[in-house]
């Protein structure tokens, strides 16, 4: 299995557009033509030879730097489709222990070398990319994926840093346990990642954000190690865990992570249903939330994602026929569709399943069965494949989110796609955008926007449109007082935002804790702040 | 209502021991003898006379000072009731608002004099004690008390700091909400202080810790004002909460605070049940925290609290008959009290309350109704009251607790309790010790030390029999690697075992930060590290 060098997945998956998708964007947005893709060789053939003093440890290959050189913006497409590529690291080190990792960031403090370290590669906000003069070094943790100890009492489970979701979970599973944390990156992103950029799951409403899940770890740093006991809680003044979560690199290298683990749950159950309108959708929602149920997730969509899913679901019939009984149950055209999974025993599930269809009936709903819930369970990885499919098919898909307060949920949701879909307008093209509230608490949801537009031909005017749009919606994001992220993290393109969120007095902050780690600024320059 | 300057609470309270505690204190430990308290008016006449330029905020008299110069620790009572205080505070300032906490920051740091902020005064490790030569202003933030804005779409709450607890949960029961933060202080404590000290509920099962309630707020530090937004989560960085979270007053004050909160529950309940020992006890417990109910709280008392417990509880007759019945059931002498408390609507209480059942008599346990766990919610704050009583009795009591994965709880319960009982051998007196295990989580739980010993004459033996108790618990603690406070904070009774926690570089980060808000060391010297 290869992944590809300069899009989504595996080399040998191609997931194709359902029927009528194409035939949808061409009416949108006008007809798609993909740009030219650079062919891998020519752009190997472009890279400036590596500038690192030899160590037994690090490779100079050229494909192997390429391959991790970038993650998975379109910013980061665009450079690598286009075989227009900026810098790429001049060396990548597959250390296998936290002790090799120790002697390579003492080998780059004495060469003045920065480092990046390198989980899955799929960071979507420019993580990755090389800033910066100094030669730069990838710390790639691929090979450190064992679990090195499981406390089947605590339910604690000690991982190295580098494992991947499905390594994670096929570990647990052989012991009967699961840590269930799913974002969408699931296939190749690492738990030392989830926590260097508090990564929030597709169920983090049952199991609960990284933040909750990471009971504490190892942290090589250029000024010693950092050991985090796990503990169940603490009153002994600030939780330095909490300085590394988010911390983007820029602190050090987490090589073991403590998690919260919990048993396999016995039933698990996903399901959907239909909404009147979002006003209504998010009062159930909010109804939900606020009960303590063993809900594991609530996603709902906006109008607009409801219909541009119903119109790709493909079977058109089918849905012809769903609207038809829909509308004669008072669920029209404003509708919204609720997905909602909940895990535990059989009893826990019975119990919440009963209260989502009594609350979802309260305000006007249509409840749908396991369908819907289990179409999205299925193919919840997949759905980043498509973006590989859209782009051949000159389109450019992205994603963006944040999270606020409720009283400003439904407002900034509705502003952030209506100004996307006129954020081109002054060149004529057109934005499909649509949104849903993906990860909702008591006090607050996440609102996580899609937005296509269409291909041209060169990638400096590609960048240009994704940069406009980019920029107005952050505008938009921090007008509402929502953080820059909710699951991504900061990188280089959510830099610009976050002095709004943490103030100048935070932001000084967070760069003084920070060289307390790192005094000489080797690790992951230009990230973050 | 005057609150004593010696003690726990209101002066016009008196909590008489039950009929046969003194009795049976006779018989554990052998009579107990008062030392003889110092007056009020004899301790002010030693007070040398403030030393701070004059300031239209600051009162500078004997009384107030002295008022505000300790917090409820056993060190504490001790310095108060013999009349040997060491240093009190040189003046009080009480402002009414974030301007007036500024302004007084900045008289402070122009002069060099240190800052104490002070909310309920109920500290039980010394975080109000003056440190260090420098004059010493306490930022008393008892006038700062008003709801100044509830989110009631985002359940979001923002109130002035200084807020006590009844006064916090009366403005918001105007409006049908709840924040359900009950730390036994809860009558004095403020919404400042348990945030700057992680406080912890006995309802925090349900409600969570504060760290979950906390959602954002503003910071008047010496170098600036830090505002938090609230956010119901955040992708974007460091979570700059989290470093606020437990800094003890030496980041700044907290002035305004915004807290998560909630409707008041339709229903509360709280019961009891008997397990036959510790173990199975923690099996049931486990095995309910790790299911998701609607429980507000679990707290398993060990077989000597237990025992205490029955043999306190006075009504000698009932409690013979009930220990019969209960040995005829199974559960004899090592049998452990459970307490526990379940909140939410109709429904969800009773399918906690029948899951609570199944589990306990899984484990061999018997239910006793809602009548012990009546009586603890009746008297959960009273408890206190009782350390009065029992010093004039002649006892001192305190506890300690920790928390640690549950794979150490048990053996840590254990070897504190039975270290603790011999801990005053070397000097012929005995100690009466016993634990509970009062928070639960699904990797571990805190563990809660209540110790009993006789009460020397002299104000040095007391102190020193106190040290050599806290010395032989603590450094079994740091041994078991279990954080040396759940619920209480560091100040300075706690300080010598933070870098077991955090390590060397931990406390460096920390130190490291708390001088990026404050370049001068002005606030609260001498706490935390």
């Amino acid at each position: 299995m290869v992944r590809r060098w300069n899009g989504w997945g595996e080399e040998e998956i191609n997931l194709p557009l359902p029927a009528g998708a194409l035939e949808l964007l061409k009416q949108l947005l006008g007809p798609g033509t993909p740009p030219l893709d650079a062919r891998l060789d020519d752009v190997l053939a472009t890279l400036p030879p590596g500038r690192l003093p030899h160590h037994s440890l690090v490779v100079t290959d050229p494909e192997i730097r390429l391959r991790h050189s970038r993650g998975q913006s379109l910013p980061d497409w665009i450079e690598l489709r286009s075989g227009r590529v900026g810098r790429v690291p001049d060396g990548v080190a597959f250390p296998v222990s936290s002790d090799e990792v120790r002697q390579l960031l003492g080998y780059a403090q004495k060469h003045g070398i920065s480092v990046i370290p390198y989980g899955g590669g799929t960071s979507v906000v420019g993580h990755l990319t090389p800033v910066g003069d100094a030669p730069v070094l990838v710390l790639a943790l691929s090979r450190m994926d064992r679990l090195l100890d499981l406390d089947e009492q605590s339910h604690l489970a000690t991982f190295q840093a580098g494992v991947s979701g499905p390594r994670l979970e096929e570990q647990l599973a052989e012991r009967g346990y699961t840590l269930g944390h799913y974002p969408q990156s699931f296939e190749y992103s690492t738990l030392g990642g989830w926590v260097a950029t508090r990564s929030s799951g597709q169920q983090s409403l049952g199991y609960g954000r990284i933040e909750r899940l990471f009971a504490g770890g190892r942290l090589e740093t250029p000024c010693g190690t950092l050991f985090m006991p796990p503990l169940p809680a603490s009153a002994a003044g600030p939780d330095l865990k909490e300085l590394v979560l988010g911390s983007e690199g820029r602190c050090g290298v987490l090589t073991e992570v403590t998690v919260r683990v919990r048993r396999r749950p016995g039933r698990e159950y996903f399901g959907g249903c239909f909404l009147p309108d979002l006003d209504a959708g998010v009062a159930a929602v909010q109804e939900l939330v606020r009960q303590r149920l063993p809900l594991v997730m609530l996603r709902l969509s906006d109008p607009q994602e409801t219909a541009t899913t119903l119109a790709m679901a493909g079977h058109s019939r089918l849905i012809r026929w769903l609207e038809k009984y829909l509308t004669w149950r008072g669920v029209g055209g404003n509708k919204c569709l609720l997905l909602f999974g909940a895990a535990g025993s059989e009893p826990e599930v019975d119990f919440a399943r009963r209260r989502v269809a009594q609350v979802v009936r309260c305000y006007g709903g249509v409840m749908l069965g396991s369908k819907p819930g289990q179409q999205w369970y299925h193919t919840r990885f997949q759905v980043p494949y498509l973006r590989n499919s859209l782009w051949e098919g000159g389109y450019a898909v992205d994603t963006l989110e944040t999270a606020v307060p409720w009283s400003k949920a439904v407002a900034l949701a509705g502003e952030l796609v209506q100004s996307l879909q006129q954020g081109l307008a002054d060149i004529g093209e057109r934005v499909h955008a649509y949104s849903h509230l993906s990860h909702v608490y008591t006090d607050g949801c996440s609102i996580y926007v899609t937005y296509l537009f269409r291909l041209a031909a060169q990638p400096e005017e590609n960048l240009r449109r994704w940069q406009q749009l980019k920029e107005l919606a952050s505008r938009i994001i921090v007008r509402y007082g929502g953080t820059i992220s909710h699951q991504h993290g900061v990188g280089t393109d959510h830099k610009p935002y976050l002095a709004a969120e943490k103030g100048e007095l935070g932001l000084e902050l967070i760069a003084g804790a920070v060289r307390l780690f790192d005094r000489h600024g080797i690790m992951n320059p230009g990230k973050l702040f």
